[in-house]
């Protein structure tokens, strides 16, 4: 699979809380880099009016991670419907391998400015198919 | 239900996004609030070894909110197991009652010094029945 | 001085960090939501052109702050200029009155659609004056 | 001046908000991590005890950042004294060389055990006095 699917990022300590972990809301901000990389490349060409409007979000958070960590974002598409799609991103521990979280979020193509949900445009829609087919 | 299921919370700007609203991520800080709050009295007293662990959370995205906006954050118990519950966390505006997410966590019960999940215990399982008897 | 000046926060789990206390970055989190309930009482008739932009914010950190505490932060103005104007935010313990940090920030007028600084409007001008003159 | 003192951030959209830029309490966030990777590098094997304290922060903020965008933090000590130290630490756009932002932090060495501020570690001092020399 391409670079564009690994991304790897650092923990902060704000990312951190008082229970010595990584706090359960920081795992979505990494999914958020992840995607936003990941967009830049599966959809370079888009137009300002379009957007991905996050309809849903699901976290299984399966182990800890630590301030100063080095932790990996892979992304996948795993479901492409007409005005939606559904990826998976998978957070790991760069050093030892160990999986930190799973996400599954479903993604609606959005028209800013008439404001209404719209078909996955084709340029994307063919870059997500590839995407697909390298499982 | 009681005053400690409802959270009121203000929309600061730095929960929102460049797309003008809540970013995706400030929904589980304003669950957390709300978590914090409610489990100050489901379970005032408990030990400094405990902690609730979530083991996963999902959230539906209904609405978008703004900056400024006061939202209302509404936590149910919707299932009681042996070391571990569910609860739904429902984030509302305030002001038009408008649902703007949904979420459901599973929390797991944890004791830190051993390192383990444990049982609930008994004197917050009997408060998370009352509650769920609440319904 | 009015309540507009007096804003409760609840302290989140996810605005500590693991060495147990709020993380240096959330004080600013707190500063920026009593300046959004200040200014919607100081300028609650300002034109979607205009904004606040931040030109410098300076925070002495006194007394360390913990997860689940209720704190106050005061905001008052101290110096009213041309373009800029500068404000304290003071960030206490609700309970015991300690003082947790010290803001200063530095606000100029803009105009948005010009893209550029622009003096005080006179509304608000004579609002922060009447502030002012509260010490 | 080496590696360490360079960190590259990915301005995620989280980090920015309404207003369309990165919100001011994301560039602390970006300090930070610099933080974190810089001390990892110039005094590695600090006992669990030591830790930095922030006593201020000082940030002038020049241009705006955005969403999507790649920074650099560069992290200089500029003051050396007893018990603490002032760095800087600048936020520049990568690709245009554009100053975003600017801060001065102090920063105290601290007993967690004693809980009290304590002189510079002797081997610390050293680096910080050969990361000083480098200007």
């Amino acid at each position: 699979m391409s670079y564009s699917h690994e991304v790897e990022v650092f923990v902060r300590l704000c990312e951190t809380d008082a229970l010595g972990h990584v706090n359960n809301t920081s795992h979505f901000r990494y999914f958020e880099e992840a995607r936003g990389k990941f967009f830049k490349i599966i959809y370079p060409d888009r137009s300002s009016s379009f957007n991905f409007i996050i309809a849903s979000i699901k976290c299984d958070y399966i182990h800890q991670a630590f301030a100063g960590e080095i932790l990996i974002v892979n992304t996948n598409i795993n479901r492409i419907g007409d005005k939606s799609f559904t990826i998976t991103q998978i957070l790991k521990n760069k050093e030892t391998g160990i999986t930190i979280a799973m996400g599954e979020l479903v993604l609606v193509c959005y028209d800013n400015v008439k404001g209404i949900s719209i078909p996955i445009p084709e340029p994307l829609k063919e870059n997500l198919e590839m995407q697909l087919s390298y499982h």
